[in-house]
């Protein structure tokens, strides 16, 4: 499942430490609910549960509802109860990715996410780790029904993170059964598969929006732009892939092995002819290091590399002309602080 | 996951035909859905995957709201809109029993399910089956946001499906990590950990409530109520576990061997003495025949049956009182026809 903005860090040091206090305050709040007894076992377990699969990330995509805030507010400080709420919505989306992660390792049978092992493997969770991953989902809903039911903007919150969910889920489903063993087919391969709608460089800004007051049904031109630049985040990602810097990005790739519906295959699809496309059909998603290498060369011979640059080049140019026609001047550094953020970004 | 009340069907048969049609209705929307961009494939996916999930029971929860709704207003029949967001809770809830059962499948590593193979048994299914789950829990936000957005007590339908889901997973947390392979351990049973709070019934009736215009806040008495009746209906499934006839019921028991921290387990615990214990400590939890024989032997030495009787009684006067104290008939007259369709019921 892509992510979105992972760039430069957002947040000072104040905000970051701030962001941190609150961590612990909603974490704190959910182990007291009173909504459920906890055994001394299970308060145990779910404390842990939430510390190994929420942190551990770099945060920067709850830090930026606090940046995108204090842009649409043009103030540099925010109010101690602004700050709360910016913080909290923050930490929703990480518990967000963190429901998402859970599940997507076992579904993706992984073994290490961020550094440790993925949290089903850990001894005496397993499958246990399914109904974590809902728990973690669930928290969101404690937290949101906690601090903002009775806000005028609470229907929108809960709509818009059931949107991101929804949206995230089914273009999963699009991975998942497209990348189906003893179902690879190449020719089934194309951009609409490839490119699956990521909401989730909207939500940051969206739940900024909501804070400010905003109704989000007069945003639809800023959905757009930032699924437009999620989509070039998901182009770049497919690229860094193949042509990253391991150490640079944390990872080797292996899309070519794992018959991943990169856009570079989508590419390489497009402009080869039938005896370029007889080396994609042989070659492609097989562990076999030779295989990888001639596609890697084939790669090469269809000029990928230029194909992307001009392709990052021109949803720059895209991008940038979207957002100056935004009314707002506050909106559209919203817009260019992410946009700046994965511009030409080597991991 | 307990279920709660699946005695006597509920509605007439113009109830059910009406029923069975929204669903395709529902169906058909969530198909339609402009949220996302299906392909052929993900949409005849999704297609079968509701079909082999959500229907094959027999609906008695999602009846059961038309029923309350028809109690609560005093009214034989409703208007085409009344009946058509009825049915729509209605499934809602049959959605949300799907959820649940495709994911609890997975944890328990359970073969079938309503007379069939388990969902991530099918054939190209597998772990695909974990976003599956996801889907379906996603499905009811968009049928709550395509017809209830706008509706003044929209915020609190979310709550309640949230707080339902919550209640349950949180449950079966307390459930998976006691029965745990390796973790057994008898000194952790006893009643907290046997009866987990269950919330299902009082989600059919707080439907009805919302659909009928009332605040939840007043109506925590009628919680308390159907959640007691939810433990008195866990408690039968436990003593029927064990007790029931297997082909009235449907299955075998298996509680003794799978190690569950049964009502009956519980209260051999309270009664045996050190000698009795030893016997249970050796043989609770063992799929050797011999093994169960001697629990099921040291039950009958100890008098479970008489002692469920008791509670059986016990359990119906109290409830009986307690929704007598109620102020409104009609809500009595709903309560009372929950609590029919599960005394001493056989199956």
């Amino acid at each position: 499942m892509a992510a979105g903005g992972n760039g430069a860090a957002g947040g000072g040091a104040d905000t970051k430490a701030a962001f941190a206090q609150i961590y612990k305050t909603l974490k704190e709040e959910l182990l007291a609910d009173p909504a459920f007894e906890f055994t001394a076992e299970s308060h145990q377990w779910i404390d842990r549960m939430i510390d190994y699969n929420v942190l551990g990330g770099k945060c920067n995509r709850g830090l930026s509802v606090v940046d995108s805030y204090k842009l649409l507010k043009g103030a540099d400080v925010l109010g101690e109860e602004e700050m709360f709420l910016a913080c909290t919505l923050g930490w929703c989306i990480e518990w967000l990715q963190a429901f998402f992660l859970v599940l997507d390792d076992i579904m993706d049978d992984s073994h290490t996410r961020r550094g440790q092992p993925c949290w089903f493997r850990v001894p005496q969770v397993g499958f246990i780790a399914v109904n974590d991953g809902i728990i973690l989902r669930n928290h969101i809903s404690r937290i949101l029904r906690r601090h903002f039911k009775g806000k005028p903007y609470y229907a929108d919150l809960l709509d818009l993170f059931n949107e991101v969910e929804f949206k995230t889920a089914s273009g999963q489903l699009l991975d998942l059964i497209t990348t189906h063993e003893g179902e690879k087919d190449l020719t089934k391969y194309n951009i609409t598969v490839c490119i699956v709608t990521n909401t989730m460089l909207y939500q940051k800004v969206a739940c900024a929006l909501l804070l400010s007051g905003e109704n989000l049904d007069n945003y639809s031109a800023v959905e757009n732009i930032l699924v437009e630049m999620g989509t070039y985040f998901q182009v770049q990602d497919d690229y860094l892939d193949c042509y990253g810097d391991p150490e640079f990005i944390g990872k080797i790739g292996t899309d070519i092995e794992d018959y991943k519906c990169s856009w570079l295959v989508v590419q390489a699809l497009e402009r080869a002819d039938v005896s370029q496309k007889g080396i994609l059909f042989e070659n492609y998603g097989k562990k076999d290091p030779d295989c990888v290498t001639k596609v890697k060369n084939l790669y090469k011979e269809l000029n990928l590399e230029a194909v992307f640059q001009e392709y990052e080049n021109e949803s720059y140019k895209k991008l940038i002309a979207d957002i100056e026609a935004q009314p707002s001047i506050a909106v559209q550094n919203v817009l260019k602080s992410f946009l700046h953020k994965i511009y030409k970004r080597q991991k």
